[in-house]
């Protein structure tokens, strides 16, 4: 160790210690050159690490004296004592939502893509364009059009990390005193947006198959936020005919839908169905879409699709945006997608998810004898328990090493997605066991 | 091509083409099957296809009738026919800002990091904590302690994709009547967020050596946004003493700090200096730190360090937030930070730009006659020219394969980070040349 920074140390420790007291004044630079055996170089250096550093203040002619109070002297104790607490969870079966199948994503081809960007230094080395790179927009304009029927132009498209960024960046874009309506249901990454904003939110009754029409009617909005491939207190894809009534009262009433249109490629269950976007006659839906179900949910890629109006309110603050997607995986996805994997890749889940529906399908009939329904965007069926002892239910799951999502509301929701099919059948009955031990001691009536 | 296929694509080209015209009605699904020869689920499935992807529209007991207009039609064609405009542009010198020096990164190290998390399927193929991977934020926590003097706990630390998108994040959070002042001078990116937010949005005037702090003091403010590292009309990292100045002040009025310390630790030409945020007894410092100009700009991922009240008011709320940053990356760089490279790495960029900004002086001062300046933390020169030919001046330099900033305000700015240190002396001369052909030419006085 340096001579300056056995000196910075003997200070720092003692004002961490409270030997040296905050407002309470260090000796002189020469007093502690005679201390130290130093010269009065290396002194300086000392305290000027220790001013840089916020220890000390310096009053000129005076000296210096201790400038540090308890909460901040706690913090460096804090930090010079932390100690990790990260630990990765082992477990058997992996009920979350927001997980995905392990098997079908092949992570070679992927590593391929990957690498052959990372090979191409100079392009690494460059910041990338704000609204993604002009390759995925031209690679997602065209799948988007192939796979959900919308209809677009590579330069409408805004790539982004995530859909909840993308959205943060148009609700600056569409005037203050908006309102807003949404599902009741709704998605609470983008109620959180609109309500960080400060607009009104109006959350509109949903029936079982989708938004109550009559419900939205009752009101004047502006803006309608709707999830098209997962709506309705049974979670489904929108009717065609909801669709077509939609869009014509949208239309005539000059509302704005902002389309959200999670995972609706991932048909297992449904029949295949296009977005609303491509329905509009009238420019007047904004289409959100991603990707973190169909690759790797780590994969950090979503796009919007601006209609013309705030297209060109975006254009003119392009250049006020950063890139938020990384480059390497834009560039080794665009890549991706123009040579047809994508499209095969969803296929190939397609074909597994619906497998693994149907085994959980089969040991839902076999063990549960409570209602649950399939929500397909999201992967998961939801069922509606009686009431539980919740944290005793999370203990055991926790002991048969299940991860799972807490129960909320007494609903539970299990997510097949990361399950083999082989395992779907004792990974339930395990859960199933789990529940019977939790219910509550039966009150005897009085 | 299937049955169904052949009619579905023949009526898609009739109304594309203009033969089917809007609302005119098409064939009953009778005739259609005598058309031809098909079946009835044949045609009903061509329909079917039509239907959803919005060309026909069916009513019941009537018929089906083209349902499209003039506008969605082009849009189709134009999908049909379009080609790629991508390029990748050929260059010799990329004097643009927003990029890196291409030698120093050890790009194998940066892969082989990559290469290990994906080999673990199992954490890739999970969403991640909205906050940012834990591993980071600890990472981060210590290198942000270490490095630039930052107080804080993993707790109080979200990673975000960039800077902009943590802002966004934050701006939420803030109350709606607050009065944001920030320096004339200041990065767009963040103004942008203000003033999405609607927010009241001060600009303080500059003074060479940093913000005019008797400006700052006419004004009632909530927030000061301000970059620390890069301040006043010569881009320099903040004094100590205007430090001391402004957290004084700042800490009396009760104004929270939002501090950018882009590129803080990256001293080349200045000595090193801590953050602000180190140096307040009172919280009230907000601050945020990036890595796109340390590792690779393609590399997205930003932090932002809370103070308690912000962080409380986050924490409500986290659920309702997606992670941002990809996780690969994520994980690829906790590991990465925790082995040391990211703080040996920055010290060799350092020794690297010291060098090459001694090279691009000497080559100033030999070749320019015109006022510069340097501005550290975006590694780059700004030069004051005179009145110029602009669009001739990009026209040479794109004939040069020079790629650059246009010229603004009669400012050029040049990034000496990507040239190799031997090769600024000539990269400069042959700009210094074309400035001298776009000279505009002399008037005669009148």
């Amino acid at each position: 160790m340096k001579k300056y920074e056995q000196i910075y140390n003997k200070y720092r420790n003692d004002i961490l210690q409270g030997f040296l007291k905050n407002k309470q004044q260090l000796p002189s630079i020469r007093e502690s050159c005679q201390i130290f055996k130093a010269s009065q170089t290396t002194v300086e250096h000392a305290y000027d690490k220790l001013l840089i550093e916020g220890y000390i203040t310096s009053k000129p002619q005076v000296g210096y004296f201790v400038s540090i109070n308890q909460t901040r002297i706690k913090l460096h104790q804090q930090l010079d004592s932390y100690q990790s607490t990260h630990q990765t969870v082992d477990y058997i079966y992996d009920f979350r939502s927001q997980t995905i199948s392990q098997d079908s994503f092949e992570l070679s081809t992927w590593k391929r893509y990957l690498k052959d960007v990372l090979d191409n230094k100079k392009e690494l080395s460059t910041y990338g364009d704000s609204q993604g790179e002009l390759a995925l927009r031209e690679a997602i304009c065209r799948y988007t059009y192939k796979v959900r029927g919308v209809l677009t132009h590579p330069e409408r498209i805004l790539i982004g990390s995530n859909y909840q960024s993308l959205l943060f960046i148009l609700a600056g874009l569409i005037p203050k005193d908006s309102v807003i309506a949404m599902e009741y249901q709704e998605a609470s990454q983008a109620k959180r947006v609109f309500e960080s904003y400060g607009f009104q939110v109006i959350m509109i009754r949903s029936l079982d198959d989708g938004i109550d029409l009559r419900d939205l009617k009752m009101y004047d909005i502006d803006f309608l936020y709707i999830n098209s491939a997962c709506q309705g207190l049974k979670r489904k894809p929108m009717s065609q005919s909801l669709k077509e009534d939609l869009i014509l009262y949208t239309q005539n009433k000059h509302i704005t839908i902002i389309e959200d249109d999670y995972n609706g490629e991932l048909t297992y269950a449904s029949k295949d169905h296009y977005a609303l976007q491509c329905m509009s006659n009238s420019d007047h839906i904004i289409y959100c879409g991603s990707f973190s179900r169909l690759l790797l949910p780590s994969l950090r890629i979503s796009y919007l699709v601006f209609n013309k109006q705030y297209y060109d309110h975006y254009k003119e603050h392009k250049h006020e945006y950063g890139p938020t997607a990384s480059k390497l995986e834009q560039l080794a996805f665009s890549k991706y997608i123009s040579d047809g994997y994508l499209v095969k890749h969803v296929k190939k889940l397609k074909k597994e998810y619906k497998e693994k529906n149907k085994a959980m399908l089969k040991a839902l009939e076999k063990y549960c004898p409570y209602p649950f329904y399939l929500d397909e965007a999201y992967l998961c069926y939801h069922i509606e328990l009686p009431e539980l002892d919740e944290n005793l239910f999370m203990k055991l799951c926790q002991k048969k090493k299940i991860v799972i999502n807490p129960i909320k509301n007494q609903q539970l929701s299990l997510s097949f997605a990361s399950i083999p099919s082989s395992h779907i059948d004792e990974a339930f009955m395990t859960i199933k066991q789990i529940i019977d031990q939790c219910h509550f001691p039966v009150n005897t009536p009085y």
